[in-house]
């Protein structure tokens, strides 16, 4: 057991949870959620992506939302960039910011754009490149760590190559997702121990889906392998696109609990956490699916 | 780590669970949610309570369950027996393990039988003798372990005390019940390390309900610990009475997903057991608090 003193909570409520979740949110309630989240402590808010409308409906707004945050001493706005098109809009309105969405299956990156990993490799090199030469960080997603909805398992080697092609382009963190919630302890030491190998750990964060409610003690399981950065998204927002019905993200709520638990210090005041997820569950008109949040919810009722 | 390889799933679906669940269901949609989970390969299956219906209507056809459900080799149907009348209504109809229903705190005792913890004691004594006296093995639950509703922190040397004069009263195992689902890992090695000084580790079952999402991950700090028996609630049935809303039992099919993923044996069949917890949430007309049983329909369905 190494757990880790503190951990950084990367919240992606505002772009992977809402892209994926139906209803349509207006710009004002966006800012609204992020207000809270900044409110409540989080320091990194994965704010939008700029990606064609076309595609991602949810997303449209990416402009509007990215020049309406609100500036606050140490916390940083990201959004998703997929290429260079959706990077220049996102230069232009000054974010500071932005991150690649890679994957470590080859049938999974064929669906979704059409192109080996290796392309795809090819394609966010100019993305980084001239993010950087813009003076803009760089994160970088692994999705389908632990297995992919078209291919089944998918080898730890794979993710570590995966995963230092991107560092060594220049991102200063990978995200490992597990993308279909598919992980367990077992997977997550594997694939973590295969990626910590070739990308330093403290350059590592997981991002873990809960579609078969295993996210949290696959995060204890990174966590006791030294992983000090995870993703998660305020009541579970946005739901598995591979499974309708299904949960997506782990809720942050549930996270934070888990960590306030085990001493770990995260710098977020739960209960306000609670009222950020409490505020967007309202707008989107279905109850929380983090389980902290419904019961701080209940015992304040009560 | 030292991971048992086999663990016994003790399911408490259609008592622990029905009787939170507001909605009355019928003897019928009982016993064919039990035939169910027999069919998936579940052994241990606390079928009823012996209380009396003014307390808890949900089960106010104790007797007609338990001279309904239909004998399989292996299969052991329990009945919760907080008193001797119950015990008697239990006898009666030749139930083969009864079980009583205890607390690690004062005040949850006095709220919920109005008595002092060794009060409790001294009225279970004579249930658990006369069971055995008429051949019938005796479960004991003790509740609190990780914190009460009414008095915040439990001391593991509480929950050790209670639990060894159960045991020595005569109760052939003390399944350990996070009643307010507030446990971390911390806590969970804190209590397990008191207990088992005085229980031996083989005669202990974990009961952790899932109201603050963190049963999973108190169950592998368990596990880890020893612990091979495990209680749980198909479909989640179950709420937390004291935060209405929120969840209570963890989920049977999240439970064996997360043993399965570990390589321990559980002789469950986990799309078998989805199929009976899919039944019942439909019964009970609300969806599945699994999210294992809510991914498994989302696959089918697609």
């Amino acid at each position: 057991m190494r757990l880790p003193k503190q951990v950084r909570i990367v919240e992606v409520g505002p772009r992977d949870g809402l892209q994926n979740e139906p209803q349509p949110i207006s710009t004002a309630d966006k800012l609204q959620l992020i207000d809270y989240l900044v409110d409540a402590g989080l320091t990194s808010i994965e704010a939008a992506s700029f990606v064609s409308p076309k595609w991602v409906p949810q997303m449209g707004d990416a402009t509007e939302v990215m020049q309406g945050v609100r500036a606050h001493a140490g916390v940083t706005y990201s959004a998703l960039t997929p290429n260079i098109k959706g990077l220049q809009a996102a230069l232009a309105v000054g974010v500071q910011e932005v991150a690649v969405f890679g994957a470590a299956s080859e049938s999974f990156t064929q669906k979704n754009i059409n192109c080996s990993i290796s392309e795809s490799l090819e394609r966010f090199a100019p993305v980084v490149s001239q993010a950087q030469a813009a003076g803009v960080k760089v994160r970088a997603y692994v999705s389908c760590v632990m297995g992919c909805p078209y291919e089944g398992e998918i080898a730890p080697a794979k993710v570590a190559e995966v995963s230092d092609l991107l560092y060594q382009m220049g991102c200063y963190e990978v995200s490992l997702g597990d993308t279909v919630g598919v992980g367990t302890p077992y997977k997550t030491q594997a694939m973590l121990e295969a990626v910590s190998a070739r990308v330093p750990m403290d350059k590592l964060a997981a991002h873990f889906h809960d579609t078969y409610g295993q996210a949290l003690v696959n995060l204890y399981a990174a966590l006791n392998m030294g992983v000090a950065v995870i993703d998660a998204s305020v009541a579970g927002l946005g739901g598995c696109p591979y499974a309708k019905g299904a949960a997506g993200n782990v809720a942050t709520e549930d996270v934070v609990y888990l960590l306030q638990g085990l001493g770990i210090e995260t710098g977020i005041d739960l209960a306000k956490l609670s009222t950020a997820g409490a505020f967007i569950s309202q707008v989107i008109g279905r109850s929380s699916r983090s389980k902290v949040g419904l019961a701080l919810a209940a015992s304040a009722a009560h």
